[in-house]
């Protein structure tokens, strides 16, 4: 299915954040892709060695210098072009971008809802291309591997929702939760907040505190709550609070859920203990990037910062009659730009590995 | 009522941990006290500056040794001897020290339940002492202040309680939230955990890091749920997920809970909102250490760390009908040395912010 | 020779800041002083409280409104105004409020040089008030009490030159070091930079980061310079380098020295040794605020961070002919805003550890 | 020259620590090499993915298990093996692997000296085994190749060394710096203690904390100066002093030279500045590990940490005739576990950037 050659030839537009930073790092080490141009307004003119030094001992990062973005002469140049852009932004340029021919790979929310009416909901402008919402494809690869493959628009999943939907899905599919009362307690390292200079995430004013925010009402709630009204096959409303912590990265999830069935007894909860082994293990004993934990360990970001693999546990207990499923992530690898490559491997047909290891 | 001449002579026995630390240097600068002892094995024969240099500035740090410690001594020498010990251990201390007349407080989870049949369920062995549980006082003063007044045996709080309870409690007496489904997922700083050499707890190990622990069983459960339980009139079973965070010192703590009543239309969001404020209002607007954050305010560790206040917010979720309520607190003062040195404030008769400003 | 009635009125301009913001703690709290005025442009109409969150429980800060600073009424207010404004700023607010007949204490470094000609040199513009540089009073309560008594401007020493001035200047009045080839490594945490909105000092740019700046010229050489030109009598020329590492607050200062005299038998050893240890006796055994460290402790900013006080080490290394000197200290304490207070305590006649403690 | 097949059979003895374990990561994902077996008292019996989770995705990490470390039959199963032991045990596992007819690369100091009085003095023990020091080879790629092509023990050398002789050695060699007066000034991130469950190390002793350590004989200064020495061709005393920071990774060094040649004038800064440049330009261009920086950059230990490189910059001072040289690395990389990757790859003729990019 795939027509792209090896390597194809890819671009990023907006690299200056974490995200793009990443991905300027991810993609001048694939193994299958050819960085030909990355943009930067505030950087154009510069190389990729002299904005991010950490790179400079890869040859091609004193070549490349940023570009002003111009999505014809971006189209021309890459196959396919990653927009690491803020949402409303993104979208402007998706579009000449699609048009002139390119594949896109959106990490902003720009294109993850179906519906454009939640996107004014929740983004608090109308969205810029309604009519691409149809032909988008929800970049999570565990879940829409095969939409992806022929994509020409993908909408990379959100950080907070990846975390959350890899674990909640299997189960919801499944029927051994129910789609009603989930909660999700979410932290997330503070390059979840970008590259701004604001005071809020100053050093200062981040190491040694610990805060919630976006309470009660987040954006991600939106495309957390359609990808999982999508399995349910019911709407689902769910209760979402992200904190911050004085981590660069990773994010942490605590899900507590109420399985279908009720266990108290011993073999009640080895019973629905097995269920759940066997959901997650048909879901994803075969996936390079789903790392379910068994024995007595939990997530831990630090073992997943630096990877694309998110970390998985579960616990029933049996006084509360609920389900507590956990787990990690790195925001910026697995929750935004790992992810995005991850995408770009399905879709091009290399190995899923590639370039993420 | 008190008893207590002014200085009241105290003692630490435990003076080697954070708790103690933080107690010896609460007692050298308390107005109305007179640290006579500090015990620690380890330690004895050293001054409190050597073993705390940054205290070594004040006089008395230079004068007072650490001793082995001696139950029938210190009842001889202090008025109140605070037992900043292991579980298990302080109860052998509190028992001689009680009998030679000695008030007693005491940061351990010793004397915190009611039932001995609890206290063995989670802390895995028998209780011993179990007579005296009875008569012990559990030292949270928003709660039990008339009652700490008379005490002979004070059980402070831990930690992730007062975290929990000083937010539930005035919610479940008033009737505005239900006595089910609660739910508390809360945030640790490693000071919890203790000055331990344990490899779990080195700087590398936590820094860069975010990982739960004691799911779903946390031995904080039993005195949460009997504290709920006496307040609700009704036993009370709740969730509770402990989460490790690389900070030196705070807890955070996110609870869902239920309220009585529907809400879903804007007026029966301000009339239930007007409820639980009023409802705070009541129980903690002349209280100098619970600070209930208005506005768009949200609790943050660092506005709480080296205080002795707790922060309170909360926020109703029509979408889910949840009420979500947020505090924040320093886990070694108000979690730990601080609330103890208020209940020695109370007991004796001192005003109740005496070296705690 | 004080003036000054108690409780003084006191009054701080830049109120917004870090050093402000601890200003703002130490004069809500001092047992002589009442804040009368905070001002800051941006925050002008807010209370303390709705500010600093973090003082809401004291009841002042619920009453006291920032306000636009205005020199005329200031004076008519407050008995001794404090500036924690930039450089070139703070000499525009210090004329009008000299002439008005408040006492200044200003912690730029606007009046901390004698010379005019090393302002611009180092500060790269014309100094705003040349004339005011003969009167003001170098605030390093330890070398100048005697002048800060009757001072009616006072410029309080930069947080590095404290970290390198105290554990040297006694060394070089007793010329027991050479003034020459002094080499001074710092480190400094992040609240050095100040709270400005700069993408340098986000979390995830200093978090898990070192690194040098402002080498090899820092601004902070000219006060050091001519304060050691001072001590020693002939000018000094040194070799100073900071570093930001990723705490909140602490300065730590390593100085290379060279003694005058040669050491290399123990004996020689020895008596150099105790000649040290009689200097630093004789410059500040009765000092509250510095502590000479004995045995084999050395300095740790965490034994400092939250006092006011200076920690100091040394030790002789025959080796290389060399004695390391090594400090720590709160750059926020010692380094501004506690030694501003100091000084305070110093000029009105109050107990020098009033409100420090 | 080589006469190891690819993949080479390697193994780790010692492989719990820090510097084992980034050792594991890297030899897993080498494409020259097969990891064959690891060792670890405390381990054996157990997976590489039960004792490493983050290693877990990698298909060979749940079949390899840890091994009782058994010096015959490692030497079978490998043809290098990798000691990552404490100084002292590493020299008893060197001698009967050499006698066996492996390769040894040694991460601790026993083999870094070639005189054994050295190694007594530091090291307070006599060597175990002097007659090896003539034979084993100083792992330091960049000066050492060569040598390292037919070595059959090597020495990898120390985290501080590394940082402060790649900066020093070519001025040295060139005349351009004296021999004498050199100060090193360092700073570590906190692994650099090692995986040890000592109190010192714990994440509230270490965070919010900057302290020195080892002054001013720290055991490095031995493999420092003895190659300093070498280079020089002269005895060379240095003064070396490091402090621990809290971070995970990363040493910052600061070193204080004295070039040969006077410069005052802006000719002669230019003129040695431009020999100084040369001299870095002959021995680093090609150097894919070490990064001369240019224009305003200055090392920062966040660039480097994760990589194999150490980042260099420098600065001439006219005011005080020193030339400052900054030097940044990942102290667990290219101060251990990287650069002994580093010299398998000269030792086996791999691509030097097989596997460490």
């Amino acid at each position: 299915m795939s027509t792209f050659r090896s390597p194809v030839r890819v671009a990023i537009v907006g690299a200056s954040g974490y995200s793009g930073e990443e991905l300027v790092r991810l993609l001048l080490n694939h193994p299958h892709a050819d960085l030909v141009a990355v943009t930067s307004r505030q950087n154009a003119g510069q190389t990729v060695a002299q904005i991010f030094p950490k790179f400079a001992s890869h040859p091609k990062s004193r070549a490349l210098r940023f570009s002003e973005p111009d999505a014809a002469a971006l189209a021309r140049q890459a196959d396919v072009v990653f927009l690491a852009l803020p949402h409303g932004v993104a979208a402007e340029y998706a579009i000449p971008l699609l048009q002139a021919g390119a594949v896109v790979i959106d990490l902003s929310a720009d294109f993850r809802l179906k519906s454009a009416a939640v996107y004014r909901e929740f983004y608090a402008h109308d969205h810029p291309a309604p009519e691409l919402l149809a032909q988008s494809v929800y970049g999570l690869p565990e879940v829409y591997r095969a939409q992806i493959r022929g994509a020409r628009l993908i909408a990379s999943p959100g950080c907070y929702p990846t975390s959350i939907l890899l674990p909640t899905l299997p189960l919801l599919k499944a029927g051994i939760i129910r789609p009603t009362g989930i909660i999700a307690d979410s932290m997330s390292g503070v390059s979840g907040a970008g590259r701004k200079a604001e005071v809020d995430y100053l050093f200062c004013e981040c190491n040694e505190s610990v805060r919630a925010y976006g309470v009660p009402k987040h954006r991600h709630l939106s495309e957390i709550e359609e990808q999982l009204a999508i399995a349910a096959g019911v709407p689902v409303t769910i209760q979402f609070t992200p904190h911050l912590i004085p981590v660069n990265r990773g994010i942490h999830t605590t899900l507590y859920l109420a399985p279908t069935e009720n266990f108290s007894t011993a073999a009640e909860v080895a019973a629905l203990g097995q269920r759940i082994t066997d959901c997650y293990a048909a879901a994803y004993a075969q996936e390079p990037f789903v790392r379910v934990l068994e024995g007595k360990a939990l997530p831990d970001t630090k073992n997943v910062v630096g990877t694309n693999v998110v970390e998985i546990a579960w616990r029933l207990d049996p006084r509360t009659g609920r389900l507590i499923v956990l787990s990690a992530e790195d925001n910026i690898l697995k929750g935004a730009s790992g992810q995005a490559v991850q995408s770009l491997n399905v879709l091009a047909g290399f190995p899923e590995i590639a370039g993420l290891l």
